[in-house]
C-alpha cells in the first residue's frame, strides 16, 4: 500500500532528525508522543492543527467501529473482549472512550478491571477517554481529531465507545464505518427506553450477557424488528449523514437528510450474541464487524461514508475559521456592544447576527 | 411591568388584525399557534428567524429551570408535580423534553399516566418534545428557540428536562436559571455512574422517591458533599457559560471557561427530599426553586446567566450566518472539489477550512 510505504518513510525521516519530531514519533506508534499529540489537538489551538496537518496524509487506514449502547449493557466489556481479539491478529487497536460511565474512563467497575489493565499496557492498544466535558468546539470534533491521530500512528482497528443517549454521542457514533449497537436482558424499562433511538443506527446488534435470563427472548425480538426491516425493499441509508456527501448544506450545519443508499446491495443488520465477561461469542462478532467491512468496500459505502464525514468536518472547521476571523476584525467592544443590545431586548440574536456579518463581509446575494 | 404592557398592546393589535397574524396569537397565548410557531422556528429557515424577531421584545420574563438526572429517577413525575404547583398559583408554564426517556416524549410511560393528561389538558401548560433528533445546528440552538417562543407566549415558569446524559444535553441544561439535578436510591451503579457529569451543575438537589430504601443514606451523602463544597470561600461560578458574558472566544466556540463569581454572595446547594409519585416534597422544592431565583435576581446573577445565554446564542447564529454567506458565493461545485481533495489526502480538513475563508473574505490579519 502506497500509505504504508509513505508513513515507513516518515518513520524513517523521524528517525533521522533524532526522532524528537512529535509527528514522526506518532507516525512511529510511540505511545507517549500519540499522548501529546492528542492533548495538542484536543486544545484546538494552532499548534495542534498544524500536527494535524501533517499526520492527515497518513490516516485513512483504519477501520472505525463505533460501539454504543445503555448502561449496563456492559459494553466497555465487550470492547475490551474485542480489542483482545483484534490484538491476537496482530492489529493495532485504538480505544476511545466518549463514555463517562466506562471503565476506560475511569468510571464504574466492572468486574473484569484486571484484564483492562492488562490492555492498558499492551505497547499495541492505545486508550483514551474523552469523558471530561467542555472540548472547545464541542466532544463530536474533538474525537475525530483524536481518532485521525490514531489512524495515522497507525491503529488498523479504532473503537469508539459512547453511552447511547445524547445527539452528540449518537453523532460521534454515526461517523463510524461500522455501528455495534450493544443491548441486554433484564434491564430497568427506564434504562430500555434510552435505546430508541440507537436501532436506527445499528449495522449490527449484539445482545451481551446472553447467559442471563430473558437473553433468548432479546434475540428473537430484535430478530424480529431486522427480518421486518429487511423485508422493505433495500437498505436505505440509516446513516443520515451519507446524505451530507451529496447535498450542501445552507444553513450552516453539516447535510442530515436521509437519503437511499441506492448503489448499495443490501445489508440484513445480523443479531449476534455475547457473553463478554466470559469471552464468549466475541470471535463471531468480529467476524460480523469483519463482514460489513467487506460489504462497504465492496459497494463504495466505505469511501462514502468517508466524503460524509470529511464533509461534516470542513463544515465545522470553515464554521470556526469564519468566526475567528470575524472576531478579529471587530473594533474592541463591538461584540460585547452587541451581546449588550440583544441582552437589552434592542436587537434579536437572529438580526444581530446577520447585522454583523453584513457588516463585516458584505450583503446576501 | 413595560414588557406586560407591550405584550397587551400586541395582543390588542393581534385582535384588531384579525388574530391571523402568527406572532399575535403567541403572544396572546395561543396554545395551536404556540405549537405552529415552534414548528416553524425548528426548521432554522428565515420565517421562523423573522417570527422570532417579532417575539423576542417579549422574552426575558419566564424563569428557566432545567431539570435532570440519570433514567429511573422519576424525574418526569416530578416535573409533572412541579408543574402542578406552579399551575395552582396560577402561572402559565411551558415544559420542554431534551429526553426521548421521557413520557413527554411519549418514551416509558410511568404510573401517573393519567395525570400527565390532564396536564397536556390544561389551557395553561404547553407541553414541547425534543427528542426526535437531527435539528438543524443541534438540539440545543433548537431548545433555546424553543424557550424565546414560550417565554413569549407568556409563560412565567418554564422548565426543561434533560436525561442528563450527553454533552449537548448538560449544555442545554447549564442556560437554564436554575438547574435541579434529581437523584434517586437504588439505581444500579451503571446508572449511578451516569451522574458524574451532573453534580457541577447543579443549583438545588433532590433525592425523589424518598419513600424507598437508601433514600436517607443519599441524602446524608449529597448533603456532606455540599457541606465540602460550602466550605470553599465562595460559590465560584459552576455555570461556566458565565464565562463568556466577560470573555471574548477567538476560536469559533462559545465562550466556556469558568470564573469566579466574585460579586456573588454564596449559594448553599439544597439538597431536598420528595416522592414525586405522592406529590410529597414538591411544594419544599419549588420554595427552594424560588429562593433561588431571588438569590439571582439580588446578586446580579440573573443578568449575568442571560447574558451568558445571549453570547452563547449570537455565537452559534454568526457562525450560521456567516457559513450561508460563504455558501452563497462559492462557484458551482466548489465545495464538491474540496471535500474530494481532503478525501484523496491533498489537502487535511483544517487547512482546506482556512483556505476557502481566506479566498472568500481575505487573509488573516
Amino acid at each position: 500500500m502506497l500509505a504504508a510505504r509513505s508513513r515507513n518513510m516518515a518513520r524513517a525521516s523521524a528517525d533521522l532528525a533524532g526522532g524528537d519530531d512529535l509527528a514522526g514519533r506518532v507516525l512511529a506508534g510511540d505511545k507517549r508522543a500519540i499522548a501529546q499529540a492528542i492533548t495538542k489537538v484536543e486544545s484546538g489551538e494552532l499548534p495542534g492543527r498544524d500536527l494535524l496537518a501533517k499526520l492527515y496524509p497518513f490516516t485513512g487506514q483504519a477501520h472505525v467501529i463505533g460501539v454504543t449502547g445503555s448502561p449496563g449493557t456492559g459494553k466497555s466489556t465487550l470492547v475490551a473482549a474485542m480489542a483482545q481479539v483484534y490484538r491476537s491478529r496482530g492489529a493495532k487497536v485504538g480505544i476511545v472512550a466518549v463514555d463517562p460511565t466506562s471503565p476506560f474512563s475511569g468510571g464504574a467497575i466492572l468486574g473484569d478491571r484486571i484484564r483492562m489493565r492488562d490492555l492498558a499496557g499492551d505497547p499495541g492498544v492505545f486508550i483514551r477517554s474523552m469523558a471530561s466535558r467542555g472540548h472547545l468546539g464541542g466532544v463530536a470534533e474533538a474525537t475525530s481529531d483524536v481518532v485521525r491521530v490514531l489512524d495515522a500512528a497507525g491503529c488498523g482497528v479504532i473503537i469508539v465507545e459512547t453511552v447511547g443517549v445524547g445527539q452528540s454521542e449518537v453523532d460521534i457514533v454515526r461517523m463510524a464505518h461500522t455501528v455495534v449497537v450493544v443491548e441486554a436482558p433484564g434491564l430497568g424499562d427506564d434504562v430500555q427506553a434510552l435505546k430508541a433511538g440507537l436501532m436506527e443506527v445499528a449495522d449490527i446488534l449484539v445482545v451481551n450477557k446472553s447467559d442471563l435470563p430473558g437473553a433468548d427472548a432479546l434475540v428473537s425480538t430484535l430478530q424480529a424488528a431486522t427480518a421486518l426491516a429487511a423485508g422493505q425493499a433495500r437498505y436505505a441509508g440509516h446513516h443520515q449523514l451519507e446524505a451530507a456527501a451529496t447535498t450542501q448544506p445552507m444553513d450552516g450545519s453539516p447535510g442530515r437528510r436521509a437519503v437511499a443508499e441506492d448503489s448499495a446491495e443490501s445489508w440484513r443488520i445480523p443479531v449476534k450474541e455475547a457473553a463478554a465477561l466470559h469471552r464468549q461469542g466475541i470471535e463471531e462478532l468480529v467476524a460480523a464487524i469483519d463482514a460489513h467491512r467487506r460489504y462497504l468496500q465492496a459497494s463504495d459505502l466505505w469511501r462514502r461514508r468517508e466524503r460524509s464525514r470529511v464533509e461534516s468536518d470542513l463544515a465545522t472547521f470553515v464554521r470556526q475559521a469564519l468566526f475567528r476571523r470575524l472576531m478579529e476584525r471587530l473594533a474592541a467592544g463591538e461584540w460585547e456592544d452587541l451581546i449588550e443590545a440583544v441582552v437589552n431586548r434592542q436587537l434579536d440574536p437572529h438580526t444581530a447576527a446577520e447585522q454583523v456579518v453584513e457588516q463585516q463581509f458584505g450583503a446576501s446575494e
